[in-house]
């Protein structure tokens, strides 16, 4: 398989132990953009879709962040493949499903991804465990920088870099954060904080983008807007509104842990027990299971040391990753059958929950 | 309280052990008896129910099976005590609300009990843990001739024992099975028995009689007709439909060992790990759980030394007997806490599942 590599390295996405923010998962920014007086992708022909892929590939080499990445043509990849990178979130379900003369560029850390023809020629997007804009701005500048300095982009004096869909014009940027909020779900508060966050004018998502269901009570938070506002504005804008976010939720946990302790030891006991036991796990009961032990971590109640490797499982325990872990074809029920066992396995030194230190916080 | 000593006693339900027949949890004939020219409890006044308590205790006190017995006088007993003694089915829900003048003696080993004052004077019962009926319909029959001789039964020699309702008219006697059924429902099979088992001439009722729900999957089945048949010839049919219902069951739990034996390791992997983790549980599923870890003794996953054990929490884990051991007035809510916190105690030393023998079965 051309991907192995990147599936057997660590991937930045688990690199989240040390940094004290337990709420927001990985911070992401990516930027649309397009290469002057050549088609947008849907529009391209062939032979101009491949002539972009082979420029921005060539230009994208030369750069130092991407010194030792791997280069990858889409439509050399299986269904597998495809579906490991989407569940690495280092493609989109549209570039998996691009026409032909599309492909990835990812850094040796899988922190930078590039997607070349997807809905634009160009979708630059930069990864960050934990709650870092900061750095990640800073990242993706310079290498949208230094690909500027041998790729022409469509730029327009008046409105900013253009897009293939009207709603990227402007700065062509995303900005997100994937957040883990389990006390807001526990307790039924994240719709009325959708609605909120909505009217600020930024977009929540479940895990898997648009469409996708919150399982693992994880929310992807992103701007809506991108023009008429500087990178910078937008990113402040976007993180004030992720630390309203982080303190609901911390209050919603104090507030549970306050009123009904028992009733948060309980699902956290359960997730426990069932990851330890159970013989068939789907990939959404798995993911929200280990949301409760990830929860325990934040609580105490299970050693920091485990954080990594509860953030590992998340992204191993998805279809795909389960289908190449069992390294032979298997249907979705004997993958429940063997992500339950792989569970079993990497959680088999996991010591009992120590809920002491979680009731005397109350 | 007065029936302490029954509580803390080990009661003859928990003697299953070395009976090899997992299937049947008990055995239990009770006879309706009434005493010659004194109305029947629901329509004779006070004195008259006191006359027959007082007689019948006395007569009662004075058979050898009876000796070191308790005597319990019904509005004597605190609501609790009352709910305890139905847990144990020692009494039924109708003896509970019964009129003043009602009464229970009970055998020192709990194996024996009579009823004063329910729908008729005199409910003899006799329970037997196992498959028993020879033993259990040889000791009631010895009980009912003794107390024969000092009591006037009102008996018609065209109809039998008279008693209060028809039903029950002729011999008196119901005999019933409480039979552990985990594979039939998980099959989704119960509809079908409990349709042909009716055909048959028998009643299915959930775990606490009429109107009562299985849980635990457990069903307690019995004959229908008191009239028209021998004692001997009601049981020995009770005993060809219970059999047809044991070799379903076993049936049942072979086909899902071969069909899909990892979905039933997953539902008795699952039980485990929730009776060890879990932090609230109501009875309901604490009896659903036990189930299965006894479906797991049946299998050979947990060790046939801790069968007592389990048959001895499905009593415990009952409201009534949560609140006694709790020793302070708690709500349901507490109840639910208290429960799953002591069976985490009862199941500490409870080994992992083994279910290299259950699949080496298939």
């Amino acid at each position: 398989m051309i991907i192995s590599p990147l599936i057997e390295a660590e991937a930045e996405l688990t690199h989240n132990a040390k940094l004290n923010c337990p709420v927001v998962l990985s911070t992401r920014i990516r930027l649309a953009r397009n290469i002057l007086d050549i088609p947008f992708p849907d529009w391209a022909k062939e032979a101009q879709r491949r002539e972009i892929l082979t420029t921005c590939m060539e230009s994208l080499s030369a750069l130092p962040n991407m010194k030792g990445g791997t280069r990858l043509i889409v439509e050399e990849l299986s269904e597998l493949e495809k579906q490991i990178l989407m569940e690495r979130h280092l493609i989109s379900r549209e570039l998996s499903k691009a026409k032909k003369g599309s492909g990835l560029v990812v850094s040796k850390d899988q922190s930078c991804s590039v997607m070349i023809n997807e809905e634009d020629h160009l979708r630059i997007q930069y990864l960050r465990s934990g709650f870092r804009f900061k750095q990640a701005w800073k990242s993706i500048n310079e290498i949208d920088s230094a690909l500027e300095e041998s790729l022409d982009y469509a730029f327009s004096s008046e409105l900013g870099y253009l897009t293939a869909c009207p709603t990227n014009v402007g700065t062509g940027m995303r900005a997100s954060a994937m957040m883990h909020l389990p006390a807001l779900v526990i307790a039924n508060q994240m719709e009325k904080v959708i609605r909120a966050v909505n009217q600020l004018g930024m977009a929540v998502r479940g895990v898997f983008g648009e469409g996708s269901d919150a399982s693992g009570s994880i929310f992807q938070i992103s701007n809506q807007q991108t023009l008429g506002e500087s990178e910078d504005e937008i990113i402040k804008r976007l993180i004030n509104v992720l630390n309203t976010i982080i303190e609901q939720e911390n209050n919603s946990r104090h507030k549970l842990l306050e009123k009904d302790p028992i009733k948060l030891l309980d699902k956290m006991g359960r997730a426990y027990g069932l990851l330890k036991n159970s013989h068939l796990l789907s990939s959404a009961e798995a993911m929200n299971l280990l949301s409760l032990l990830r929860l325990a971590i934040d609580l105490k109640a299970i050693p920091e040391v485990y954080r990594s490797c509860i953030d590992r499982l998340y992204i191993e325990s998805r279809p795909g990753h389960i289908q190449y872990a069992a390294k032979t074809e298997i249907d979705p029920n004997q993958r429940d059958e063997y992500r339950s066992c792989y569970m079993r396995e990497q959680l088999s030194d996991l010591p009992s929950l120590n809920f002491d230190k979680v009731v005397n916080r109350t």
